[in-house]
């Protein structure tokens, strides 16, 4: 499975993956997902977003039971220039787990599926996890189609070109009903469990975290004959900022990051007249984390700019006691939490049971080429999954 | 001639001019500036480069006779949201004195030329003053048609669809021997004349000025995982040069100015793995404005990043007989000198007898929609430069 999808959207110069929503790319990883399913004779629907749940055994019969199945999966869809795991483990894994069950010969006692949710990385249309906010409701339908990408093409329009139809989209309460359980598998983006000496580790929450744009005025005037004195530089409140973040994330003991910026006119020879940049805070500690956004606003204030919130997410608990269980169950895993956004957590926001498993990335590198997760153990998460899912769909659960 | 202007390349939102050298805009200004020297009866001449020069007398003659023309004039092209001022002040106003030496009875000893040089902003290319640059071979022609402009069409391209042949580009010898002085007006881009009570001033040099690029290397990584110590944030160095920049400027009594930057990969969510800044710095001394280079370098070669020179101008001084000349002879006006480049500050490079007048901008303000010249200062320069073409022109020269 790795081998067919090593080639789409692949950047031979750098190594790394563009494989953004409702492109070309993203077509081909749908595609190849629903061929995947067919040769196991999973039964694939979509639902109103267009997220693909591939299932073994009958959903509704088991809504209808009032015993809903296992889901496992994650997605496809990548970054610009991101890396090969961040996302596809948790699909291609999922597959090889369904194949790891059959050949134990396990015979569920609950329905199984396996998701591949769309637009994870909101890399295209600026929102992460688009898939599964939208079927949830957590992010609205007319919004999700405004989106627009760099080159102004709407979620929709995008969608209608991918054959989607748009104006389906929105909650999707039939799709959610059927998940009784989640279990994401997911490489890990940092190096907690090189430091502990796992492979795999039990996910117990996603921190909180949020976004910020600022903005600084300037005006514009030219480089060359403007006394300093007469200046007003957009770009120093700017430059000030970043810094301050780094600042405060280090005071606050969070993380704090500006990695998009905007400057107007944007000349070489032209004081900027406006500099916008986007502040992205994270931290186990919700307080700490709006410490290191009110430190970044006093002197955002001190240059006359503001500070708008985009975007906002308390801590996400993973259900406790699934994670305890599966932690036990898989032999005593370490159990870690996360500064990333997933669909686990936003599933686990809609009071889906939910949890995830990450795998060991030794170069705690991710949204990169240098990404990686070494085969052993990519094997070990998809046998932790599998016995996760024996334990959740098996007769004893 | 001021209102036939001002529509062309308005924005009416924010009251800028966008006049791109081979665009639509820039081939109505061309096509306004031929009518008026037609009206007047002025011969007009299109060197290799596609600078316009209209002639009042045979300049060729005046050649062959040793003692070549006046010219006067400046450009109609604009920055991107610039003012209405820097250029067409001077071309307007060229057109204007022609009118009143006309209406005076003056008769020329020698021809007078009324010039209008293409791409002096270089906004589109990145190359300022390209028309005066490539007919004195100060850049080649290879490398100006090489150029792109952000839509990656190249310099060649854009003269071939504006219906010019980038093939006879190159350095214009019978154009330059023509010109046996040149005086170009042009709004002040400064406070100078504001300071000092003055509608009018001589300039008398073009302060050294430089462009270098400084690209700062990181990790492109996640932004919520990775821990702080373990970033490698380009950002962070960028935001340590713009600091440094203005720091070291202050220090050295120079001015510098970050206006552009570009950041990889750019994502909200994403370390930035490269970040990129154009320093412009300019001074009266060049030593200073390379002791800021210094002063910047070392804050990059702490973040493992690189400083290129883009570009660098030493002092450019006009002549300076004409320039005492020039203030005298107007009645003891100030004589100042400049921040920004100019086709004056290039022909004067090659040796061709050069000064310039500057009209007092009550903002000080250049490059803005907030440029500014009030209609008595605009006339007073006219009046100057009329009077600059009497003694340069007239039968006592």
């Amino acid at each position: 499975m790795w081998h067919d999808l090593e080639a789409i959207g692949l950047d031979p110069g750098t190594g790394g993956y563009k494989r953004l929503a409702w492109t070309r790319e993203d077509s081909d990883l749908r595609e190849w997902f629903a061929g995947q399913c067919a040769e196991r004779g999973l039964d694939l629907t979509t639902d109103r977003m267009g997220n693909q749940w591939a299932w073994w055994g009958d959903p509704d019969a088991a809504v209808a039971a009032g015993d809903p199945g296992v889901v496992i999966g994650s997605h496809l869809d990548s970054v610009p220039n991101g890396g090969a795991f961040d996302g596809p483990l948790g699909v291609v894994g999922s597959l090889a787990a369904v194949d790891v069950l059959r050949a134990r010969g396990f015979a569920p006692a609950r329905p199984i599926g396996v998701v591949n949710f769309a637009d994870e990385e909101g890399a295209r249309f600026g929102v992460a996890c688009a898939g599964s906010r939208v079927i949830t409701g957590a992010l609205g339908p007319d919004r999700a189609r405004g989106l627009t990408d760099r080159d102004g093409v709407s979620m929709a329009e995008a969608m209608r070109r991918a054959g989607r139809d748009p104006d389906r989209i929105g909650r999707d309460d039939e799709a959610l009903a059927r998940v009784g359980t989640f279990v994401e598998l997911h490489v890990e983006q940092g190096r907690a469990l090189v430091d502990l000496g796992h492979a795999v580790g039990v996910g117990s929450d996603i921190w909180p975290h949020g976004r910020w744009r600022f903005d600084v005025p300037g005006q514009a005037n030219h480089a060359g004959t403007t006394r300093l004195e007469d200046r007003e530089d957009a770009m120093l409140g700017l430059a000030a900022a970043v810094i301050a973040a780094r600042r405060a994330a280090q005071a606050h003991g969070c993380v704090a990051t500006v990695g998009k910026v905007h400057v107007e006119p944007g000349g070489v020879n032209a004081i900027a007249s406006c500099a916008t940049g986007w502040l992205d805070a994270r931290g186990r500690d919700a307080e700490a984390v709006l410490r290191v956004v009110s430190d970044v606003r006093t002197v955002v204030d001190e240059f006359d700019g503001l500070v708008t919130q985009e975007s906002w997410t308390p801590t996400t608990d993973f259900d406790a006691a699934l994670v305890r269980r599966m932690a036990t169950r898989l032999g005593g895993l370490p159990v870690i939490g996360t500064g990333a956004g997933h669909d686990a957590g936003i599933l686990a926001n809609d009071g889906i049971r939910t949890a995830m498993l990450f795998v060991r990335n030794p170069t705690g590198v991710s949204h990169s080429p240098d990404e990686w997760a070494a085969a052993d153990d990519c094997v070990a998460g998809i046998t932790a999954l599998a016995d996760v899912v024996t334990d959740l769909a098996g007769a004893g659960a």
